[in-house]
């Protein structure tokens, strides 16, 4: 028992060191993107969440208004920046973290060697799939935003309290399926509410539907970015 | 960069110092499972896989043929808890991780102070919703088992190989949503048979589909480990 407690402490003392070294680098991106007019917005959700498919919808939505760069975060494979490309992005890179379960600053920092920033009005960063590792990892972005689907259960907000509190806004994904999964809004709004004033969009990223709202809110952030000094 | 890459190798390091310490605890743990004659199963999943309905569908099934006690990993709450005593479980703990994305071995030792394995044939232990960090922490099990839902997308095996690799089992959770979701079911299995032998079952914890067979194969397991010396 002391032995595992004492391995644990160990960990914990050897993050908190890390993450001050990744707030750092994040701080040294957030000049950088700031400088670029570049509004970036970090997706957090679980594997099946729909990541991948609300930044192809995003891009899809924003064609013509919005110049939108990717970063794609997987443990493996390439598939990703594959489809948000097809999708229509301006430009995406593919981040492999080789196991690691979240993103950091610093392999953001490595992937804007392969991206031109001045080309870019918006950037979205979809992390690794995990509703629980990537919270206290700043990339540098402007907001963090939580996806979830309604297949998950309206209970996740009581489970994963952190990302939800964290989040500048809250994506319901897959609303389609809600009434064949017993999925109850009401709670999940509930318990949402009880954590955060986050914005809430809820979306089906299949049938398009809530994504003009989803894409109209992130514009408004672009253009604040572009106005920004 | 150098400063985050320096990081990043001191977590590596101190990680598996921590995980052979883990390995020491799960080795007594499963030398005591053993001397019990209990039979223990790691389940791994996303949240919202659907890990808890999973079990509670195992306990109604094996209902008078095996007792089954559940210990249910959580970074917050107790939820889980109730609902599977609400089931039928014979005796269950909920761990509460305080935020760790993973439960290690210590964890599960110091929540069998409050069970009575010698009560006992099967113990699932439902590990904290994450389908990457989970994987490699040894709990003293005897069998790891990868739970994933139609809903989350037939590509799964493909963005988390590792898990799957090393599970014993796969279990396809929702599969009523297969055809709602875009879910390529031969893809899947095709991508789950790349990385893997082990058997894989199809469920519905909604309908109780697929549940019977699951339950047998598990019975099966807790038969032998009764019978073994």
């Amino acid at each position: 028992m002391s032995g595992g407690e004492a391995h644990r402490v160990k960990v914990v003392k050897v993050l908190q060191s890390a993450l001050a070294g990744n707030d750092a680098v994040a701080e040294s991106l957030r000049r950088r993107f700031r400088a670029a007019g570049v509004f970036v917005v970090n997706v957090i959700g679980s594997p099946g969440a729909g990541k991948t498919s609300l930044i192809a919808r995003t891009i899809e939505r924003l064609r013509g208004r919005a110049r939108v760069g990717v970063l794609e975060g997987d443990i493996a494979g390439s598939l990703d920046a594959e489809r948000v490309l097809e999708a229509g992005a301006h430009d995406a890179v593919q981040i492999n973290t080789g196991g690691q379960c979240h993103l950091d600053a610093s392999m953001v920092e490595q992937a804007l060697h392969q991206i031109n920033l001045e080309n870019l009005d918006l950037l979205l960063i979809e992390n690794v799939g995990n509703l629980i590792c990537p919270t206290h990892w700043d990339l540098g972005e402007d907001l963090t935003v939580c996806l979830v689907s309604a297949a998950e259960g309206h209970d996740k907000p009581r489970k994963y309290p952190e990302i939800f509190a964290k989040s500048d806004a809250v994506v319901l994904n897959k609303i389609d399926l809600m009434g064949l999964s017993g999925f109850d809004r009401p709670e999940f709004v509930r318990h949402v509410r009880a954590l955060t004033e986050a914005p809430l969009f809820e979306v089906s990223c299949r049938t398009g539907e809530g994504v003009a709202e989803w894409g109209a809110w992130l514009l408004r952030g672009c253009e604040k970015a572009n106005t920004s000094p």
